[in-house]
């Protein structure tokens, strides 16, 4: 019998909504590079739900890309990218935003967040220091909800960090590569809407959401950054069959799917979080979305991953190491119970 | 009824055969970053191939990323590449490799192909002028195959300039972007297992040859390029779901699937190619492969362009207008009966 | 005894007066980055001479340092820069515009000269193409004056270049590394003044031009560039004792020395040119300033070089050899003399 | 009566016997680039001084210019920099590093240093880490000596970093802004040629230590660096009259002028801690060169900056603040002397 995998979640192909989709609409024609229908009437929809109708959105291929692409986008040359140690682009992105010329201003965080407090005083210390002009200014801000430790930043911290930037008159950004397991957890209060509000750029994720690939870029007031397109192209981000990711969007914003697998995934984590309290697991940090962080003696990390594929995190100094469960939009019901079963 | 199109080869989505392999395969679980069993098949069939049993084979996702990756891994920092003015590279990339640091050293060419006369020459040039030090070192040197013209390099004219290069210590990467429809070309002598012998690097084409995305770039020689996978990453060029390009080309490179796209397009641009000589049609330039290249009087590229969606090329200082015809592996029998009535 | 050199206009230290005022100031304690009393004067004196009383006045070191700070912050990241195919920084600043990002536009040229016309056409077919979004926009214009030819713009040329510059909302930038010798040009009629008004930056040389070091940068519209202290931090270019600069632009800037410097190197060019026109010697082009240009025989060039320290220039096709007499404010009317007599 | 200093130690011009040499050596003629007889005499002195006969010198204009060529020259391009937070490059060069394309690799530091430990733990963590390819590969390690803080390295420490260095096959890269200072310090046990036997790269600092300008980049073994001469170039860096560079540092180390110049400072500074002592004052770290950084009760840190110009150096949460008191080599001893009197 294959190993219960909770390993990672975009081990699978695609929801088979999206290549149901890809099949029906295969020998249509039509424009390359975004100018096709689909993407077309992804866009719309897409500005629907974020109620923004004069949103530019754009659709990239992964997260990395879609970082280096748009930082690289907000920023001047001189400036830098406020984050959290901890963020992607800080550690797992290969040096992507430093290969566009620009420095992660790397600061502290409280399980993957950082806070408007932090902001702002990292602000107030640049403008302050008589050697500034000699300094990265901070020139945005980058922020992932999830985050990297899959906890959430709640309404009020989003806006207090959005007043912040706004002030000090920087832009925020906000990474949503797992964004539908943060839109479908109960205790989540932020939605696209508010996101759109809030932030001068986000995305919304697709490939760890169930898309074979894609992101959607959503600036949602127009044309404020002009020329992104040949930015992307620069990039070499640009896809020629624009559709392809049009055509996966398009049906993730219809009928609900998107909100749909966040809710798959966070129902079967949630279900998992309850049987591990139970049976007195104890948790690395409270992440109340698609990814539970356990942590475990070295014996019982063994043991377990004996029986399950699960993703490695940390070694702790305290000789604990930090294992990763996820489930995702194809965590299936009886894996689960197997599992629980398991515990 | 709907215009005839041969405006573009890219303008539908996959060939079926593609999406067939996606939709059986889109439960297995795998790892993700090209660590999958599918991107391991597709890679030792392109071995396999190209007669090239070491070769380290990636798969990137479109034409301008994988020439910025792949040109940024072969030069060192401070060297130019040498390329026709009329390259991919020199015109239709937004200055990606500009981007990444690099001078692209534009030379003259011949219905958009380059010698080996012409390199050697750039190479002889560098080295005699006495200022060579103050200038950009020719570092590595890109062609395509076939052409930005549709243009193909015979056998002879390749192994010429893969001789000034290796003499000159300097690599050779060709851009494939339609390789299919050079290898099917009648008049073509240049196999996959030439150019695995006399290139550096290359990269087969997917997305203009019948993938929904995706390139796969062969470098013959086992770990050429130190480090290739965190230079991909660093440029954004990494897919997560590595197994959708690997379940692509592996589809592509079973029971010669790439051979037989590219044979489609060829022969419908053959019989096209024939009825435009028969009645009378000026070709701007001899281009054996899927594009053809009308040189129209400005009243005969109205005509046309209201009965059928062509690419606009160029506007010739005697007046005349070239439109691009491209055939593909999507192009109907009908289609081309159709269009050659209509001439 | 030694041999006549004029290969070269920065061959010897600084002129005399300007050592003279760097060990009279010497121990006077100044800040640093340009924050002192000798800086502040020489921009003021700058700012005088150009009738540009807001100008931003910065003193860099060297020329391909001006040009690469300059040019990368007056573009925007994806935007590239039109400049005769001769200029120097298409062919001799080793690619510092590419390590910056942007590509150069090279575009044919007259003796080094470009036109508005040239510049027109560029920014025209920019915008027509169907596929500019693909492709570098063109974002300013790098012209040198006198060029690397020798050669000048008349004040008529460059108001047409400057008027398509601003039609097109496009910055246009002047390398002066010689300038002073375009200044004190009988036949030139482009002032200091006009430069200000025309130019949205230009730079007054100092190297070539009689300082042991330095450039001065004009922006005549005040913070036209923002945060331009910290792009040249960035770029490594930021003086720390930035008063050795201002020493000698406040020196230069006294007394009419930077005009004296010019009118000494342009009036024995002039009497080197009259010369060799007297015996028969023929000119490569037309070029009044300071620099030289003879198409020589084989033989003739031999024999000269035996003589004559001079420099090199190009091998031409029909096998005349260009080489390059250069004057300078350090030229000795005795050395001319010399020099006439031989001849 | 001017007001006592110690803000800075690059306040003054230069050293007088290096104007002296300026002006006697000032109407030679010479070549261009470094290639002339001045700056060949200045690389042979040095690599006397450094035991290094091989060595490839070249000297660059400033400190951030230098740490910037050095570190793209020695990191491949996908590679990262370690260093101490509180390193030069870490903070005070507006990102030069990150423009170059590297991440800065910024570790803990105590009174400014790292340790061998410190760097074996990054590497080892780098290589045992799951994601290391979608990391920044450390490449290298910077160092400064004396360091930010005016500390020192022991030669033990130093033995150490380099052989962590060297068995993990990264070269080692010292910075010697202020090297003068630390060589001359009593308690300082590395000399010239334990540097050139340590490390792959470092550089005598000139700015800092009496010269106009200029820093001597020795590299002990020939042609490490291919065609570093191109790379300086591309960066901007490459001096016209390189003689003006090689001039200073020929004069500095000629008659052992480089140590007087580290030994005037040191002496005043030892004398200057003396006193401090003496009279109870508290330093915020132990800093035996010509940088001395008092923690001062905000009372004190007024009264005494009304009298002297000192630097800021940071405030302390507990409401004290560091100002920094540099000593140089045109510390007048009567300027000590009236310093004591008034503490």
């Amino acid at each position: 019998m294959e190993k219960l995998s909770f390993a990672s979640d975009y081990m699978e192909g695609a929801h088979p909504a999206i290549l149901k989709k890809l099949v029906e609409t295969n020998m249509e024609r039509s424009a390359g590079y975004g100018y096709d229908k689909f993407s077309e009437s992804a866009r719309n929809k897409i500005r629907e739900a974020c109620a923004a109708p004069d949103a530019d959105v754009y659709f990239l291929v992964g997260g990395t890309q879609t970082n280096a692409v748009m930082i690289d986008a907000l920023l001047r040359p001189y400036q830098g990218v406020i984050a959290a140690k901890s963020g992607h682009i800080s550690v797992h992105e290969a040096g992507a935003i430093e290969f566009g010329g620009h420095k992660v201003l790397e600061t502290e965080h409280r399980d993957g967040k950082i806070s408007a407090d932090d902001i702002g005083r990292i602000l107030l210390e640049y403008r302050q220091d008589e050697n500034h002009e000699h300094m990265v200014m901070p020139g945005m801000v980058y922020i992932s909800q999830p985050t990297e430790y899959g906890t959430l930043y709640s309404l009020t911290e989003l806006k207090e960090i959005s007043r912040v930037c706004r002030d000090n008159h920087i832009p925020l950004y906000l990474d949503g590569a797992r964004l539908a397991y943060a839109l479908a957890c109960p205790e989540n209060d932020v939605t696209l809407k508010d996101l759109a509000s809030l932030c001068n750029a986000f995305y919304i994720g697709g490939t760890k959401c169930g898309a074979l690939f894609g992101e959607a870029v959503v600036i949602p007031e127009h044309d404020y950054i002009p020329h992104l397109f040949t930015i992307i192209k620069q990039h070499g981000a640009l896809l020629a069959k624009g559709r392809i990711a049009g055509i996966q969007f398009d049906t993730m914003f219809t009928d609900r799917l998107y909100d749909n697998i966040g809710k798959t995934a966070i129902e079967a984590a949630d279900k998992i979080r309850k049987a591990l309290a139970d049976k007195g697991y104890r948790l690395a940090f409270h992440s109340p979305t698609n990814q539970i962080f356990l942590s475990l003696e070295e014996h019982q990390a063994k043991e377990l991953s004996e029986k399950l594929e699960l993703g490695f995190w940390e070694n702790m100094d305290d000789g604990h190491t930090i294992m990763r469960l996820a489930t995702s939009w194809a965590t299936m019901p009886e894996d689960v119970d197997r599992l629980i079963e398991y515990l």
